[in-house]
């Protein structure tokens, strides 16, 4: 079942799957995209501040979105990001550590540009194993209006 | 050469080299981590608003964080984030695009929690190969402080 604009109400959550990043996408991940010290260099990474390798910030937000994506919320409808108001990476994630997202619809308002369209603000956390927040993000999303064909005969059309 | 806090100046800019996104690379990491039908379903991309297949806006920011980090704008010295103010895709990215940054230092300013460390703000500006603004992120970046035993005689403490 598709969900629309009309649908989602400020305050309501989605949980995601778990995912376990396992050091060996951990490592591939870095290396194509992020080949710094402390994400490759396993020494290097030991003596530096986080005692350890750690998970580039740019993949633990790519594994956001896959578990986003995946949960399909919106049911078919794809999320497509407008634009993030900001992200923060509050401990480090590590291979081995399984992260599970919530995500909270903190504001809805409709498109002026694009009369068949909302524009949805969510907080987005990621949090680890121990329940601690690994990522925080707060994107906003085009969500769909109800398409007119698929209202009931009771909604009259105000709803458009 | 390592470059640390005291060697930026607010208004500084940093070009990096160019780099071509081809369509299996961008289509392998679709379906790793953002397998939605606009960045991995050919005819749904034709029919749908792009009128074709586009990037993840997550795989666009790994390709910039990726230009970032073989730059090598500060030298050894990795480039830590902090945090994003905020991320905006104005226009999407098709396999086959060429992408370059352009990093400017907005802001620079000693921590007050680590006093070897100061946050220095960029915009990071993402173009594609018609000069089109594709990617702009707001990050936050840790940067050291110039180490007290590789300041010159001339410099007096003032500067730790």
């Amino acid at each position: 079942m598709n969900r629309y604009l009309e649908d989602l109400s400020a305050g309501e959550k989605f949980e995601t799957a778990p995912y376990t990043l396992n050091e060996k996408e951990m490592l591939a991940f870095a290396h194509q995209f992020d080949a710094q010290p402390m994400h490759i260099d396993r020494a290097a990474a030991e003596r530096g501040p986080f005692k350890g390798l750690i998970a580039s910030g740019w993949h633990t937000a790519a594994i956001v979105m896959k578990l986003t994506a995946e949960a399909r919320f919106l049911g078919d409808t794809p999320v497509l990001g407008l634009g993030v108001e900001g992200l923060e990476w509050p401990k480090p994630v590590r291979a081995g550590d399984t992260l599970h997202v919530v995500m909270e619809v903190t504001k809805i308002r409709p498109s002026k540009s694009n009369p068949g369209f909302g524009i949805v603000s969510f907080t987005s956390t990621g949090f680890n194993q121990r329940d601690e927040v690994v990522f925080i993000a707060r994107p906003n999303v085009w969500v769909p209006r109800r398409p007119q064909d698929e209202t009931t005969t009771l909604v009259t059309g105000t709803t458009q």
